[in-house]
């Protein structure tokens, strides 16, 4: 239509950079905000620019907050003695929208995977041990994902856990809840029958 | 997970405003952005606000661009006598990477829909009726939509064209190349049927 310097082209090609997002769905977003809302796409533009400055990692969780610490970690009403570690905020969000949680979080913003280069500090685990150490933690929840990376950051923070009086759990992987057993993949199968727990 | 006035709160309901962007996609859109590509992230915001307030449309055929006359009104190389009207600026860009036009365009951001409230008037129809008048225009190619309105709208630019030296033509709706006809559609294949050209 356009040359590729026309600040429309500059537009589509930006949207580009989102995950999920490729040429039709980028030119769907450039047109329906400069036919439909012009509005909404400065309010947007405005937000992405002041988050991509303001938003930081929190000093205590490393979750992604433009405080210095993030309401979680600041906030009297959580548990002191709960510690939940998460790979993402994202896992925060679930977590959080499921009720079931009232401690506090540890995000290590990925998992250890010695391939991509991806070690022990740059999750911040000694940050994590640290922390441990320091506070009124009692048990430490893992919630890492059930993968080889995630099990592998698992077992690394429960071997640099010394203090014997806190208690190290990971959260339960198996079969999910409405979930029929025939459309149940193996792995997870797997992973429920291992994980059985006696009736009493 | 923190409250909903939060910058990251913001953010990912901002980005719910655009076509085709849920809850999950617009966590994946801030995460990734905060976590992976801030760079990218400001350029993006700076486009979006700037294409926001600089993109207007084209004084001459209604597309979206950010100069008085667009590029291809403003090229010299186009031919001026061949003029094909289009209901998005997206058609545009599908028409010229089919390479099979060197003609100019007129936009006309929609198409009749009496039901919505859409005019002759919102589509710019007396502009383009008085463009033909004045220009050295010899063929009207119409690339409205094949639906209901696309072809309400074709009728009606085809009514008021007085000028019988001038030809109205329209694009052809067929069956698709390299479509097997038993998995096309019947209102396809009856227009196809309907459009058939003898071979000589």
């Amino acid at each position: 239509m356009k040359n590729e310097n026309s600040l429309l082209a500059q537009l589509i090609e930006s949207f580009k950079i989102l995950p999920g997002i490729g040429e039709k769905s980028a030119q769907r977003m450039a047109f329906y905000l400069l036919e439909k809302n012009r509005e909404g796409g400065a309010k947007l533009a405005k937000l992405i620019s002041s988050s991509m400055e303001q938003i930081r990692n929190c000093v205590s969780c490393r979750t992604l907050t433009e405080e210095k610490v993030c309401d979680i970690c600041s906030s009297e009403k959580r548990e002191k003695s709960l510690l939940c570690v998460v790979e993402n905020p994202t896992d925060i969000i679930a977590i959080e929208s499921s009720g079931s949680f009232k401690g506090k979080y540890f995000v290590l913003m990925g998992r250890l995977s010695p391939i991509d280069g991806i070690t022990p500090e740059d999750l911040g685990i000694p940050m994590l041990i640290d922390r441990i150490g320091e506070s009124e933690v009692k048990e430490i929840i893992i919630a890492t994902s059930p993968t080889v990376e995630g099990d592998a950051t698992s077992f690394y923070i429960r071997d640099q856990i010394k203090d014997e009086s806190i208690i190290v759990s990971r959260i339960a992987y198996g079969v999910p809840m409405g979930g029929e057993l025939e459309y149940v993949d193996n792995t997870t199968l797997s992973r429920a029958i291992q994980g059985r727990r006696k009736l009493d």
